[in-house]
């Protein structure tokens, strides 16, 4: 086992194991080459690392080729399982995935983007920006403005237009401001018409929680069948409701839950139903 | 900043940056004082590598209390996302969940445990060994029973039956080995009625994928109102069609998908469809 170089630090050795982790983003399974080249190591210190990294289940290693281990995944794991937020998300997406067949994301800010920390629903498809821990640019997004529009303009990162995926992404600041101001007047809840993608309408309202961060519930679905003013009545409910009981506020009982015959069980349906009114309109047409 | 002491391995540098991650696992937000008795490390290291991490967003500080950041949740679901099996599966339990209200998991094997990789539906509740990043006994559960008649003896991990839940929880090679036999005659699926928790049945099998790694699809519901003889169809259904996506093999087209009046998208609606019949048994009486 070598010996740490006189003078190496310990930032010196956390950088050089964090710039091999990072080096798996987003990659297929690499080579140790390939590893060495994503981190800028030398190929015997990426080796050396490597090697204890597998045997923490950190990195897993299959013949020549090295890609994230299951460990990584359960600690990743635990930065949602401790936030009574998510705890408080997960059957409410649930639930509007299951009635609506829209998509449920959870997300939070994280500097000048958002970073989806729970998707319920699988469409539209498995294209990386809109999986959970994949990220999407803040002004671009309805889950973005709802948050900028909900947080003091002094607290706000660095705004950065980027790339322009549609012609209906906002690339100005006076767009930006227009459509902070829309979402407002909407008591909070932002739109998100083919700003992302053609064909998919996002509607975002934030979570106030003082469970560290800023959060926003939002539901996607296709532009030509949503029906934007009931789903923005059902976001806006949703995000009450998870905020009620991730602050530990006992749920609004408006009317009485409708039973449902598929539902084998009382838990979800009972902590659900009384934020979902049985009558409510149909989100798509 | 401190230097390493002459003598300090690499391998100990990245022990003490585990340790310190390692220490947060099923806890609440920890202080200096407990992130140092938790991971047995000096105050002062232990100090001096949370600094670090924090600026890498691998741990963040809230006040005088630290927990995992949001960039090691990131990192975490790099896991599954460059899994075929998880891209494969995650359709086909969203719309399982859909159609039954029973809760989904995609586990695999990780030593004589398995892990929870992702979960659809909520219930029976946020009890954590039901959760995404969980881990349960590989004797006690059906996916783990699944699991172990799918593989040959000789690459089964230490087998040890732990503490017991219920009065139903296997609980000897004799009880583990007639379980298994019965799995084999379900034609690869296990059935755990109440070996984990009162009032919980699961039905499992396994996925046979080349994606590195022992995978099993799971349904679970309340014990007094699972059909199991449906769920077992359903189940073995669903992980053949996981199997065949995950592998390249075009669905199976047996009967043309109903459409359902609350889907407003074709895409999941076709993958699964095919693979359920529209009027297969009701799974819940």
């Amino acid at each position: 086992m070598a010996m740490a170089r006189i003078g190496e630090t310990p930032t010196a050795m956390i950088d050089r194991v964090a710039s091999i982790l990072e080096s798996f983003v987003g990659q297929r399974p690499l080579t140790l080459a390939e590893v060495a080249r994503g981190s800028g190591l030398p190929r015997s210190s990426a080796h050396r690392i490597l090697q204890r990294l597998v045997e923490l289940g950190w990195v897993e290693r299959n013949e020549f080729k090295y890609a994230l281990g299951h460990r990584m995944f359960e600690l990743g794991t635990q930065f949602t399982r401790q936030r009574s937020v998510h705890r408080a998300a997960l059957p409410v997406m649930t639930e509007l995935h299951r009635r609506t067949g829209l998509t449920a994301h959870l997300s939070m800010l994280a500097g000048a983007e958002i970073l989806h920390l729970e998707r319920v629903g699988v469409w539209p498809g498995d294209a990386g920006e809109w999986c959970a821990g994949a990220r999407q640019p803040v002004t671009r997004t309805a889950a973005g403005r709802a948050l900028l529009a909900a947080i003091p303009r002094a607290e706000w990162p660095e705004i950065v237009f980027g790339t322009l995926p549609t012609c209906y992404t906002v690339r100005s600041t006076v767009q930006l401001d227009r459509e902070l101001a829309r979402t407002r007047d909407r008591g909070g809840v932002a739109v998100d018409p083919q700003g992302c993608a053609l064909g998919v309408t996002v509607v975002a309202a934030p979570i106030a929680t003082g469970d560290g961060g800023h959060f926003a519930l939002s539901l996607c679905g296709p532009t030509k069948s949503v029906r934007t003013e009931a789903v923005i009545a059902d976001v806006r409910r949703a995000a009450a409701a998870v905020w009620r009981q991730a602050s530990g506020i006992p749920p609004l009982r408006v009317r009485a839950t409708e039973t449902r015959p598929t539902e084998p069980f009382g838990r979800a349906s009972r902590t659900v139903g009384a934020i979902w009114s049985p009558d409510a309109e149909p989100l798509v047409g």
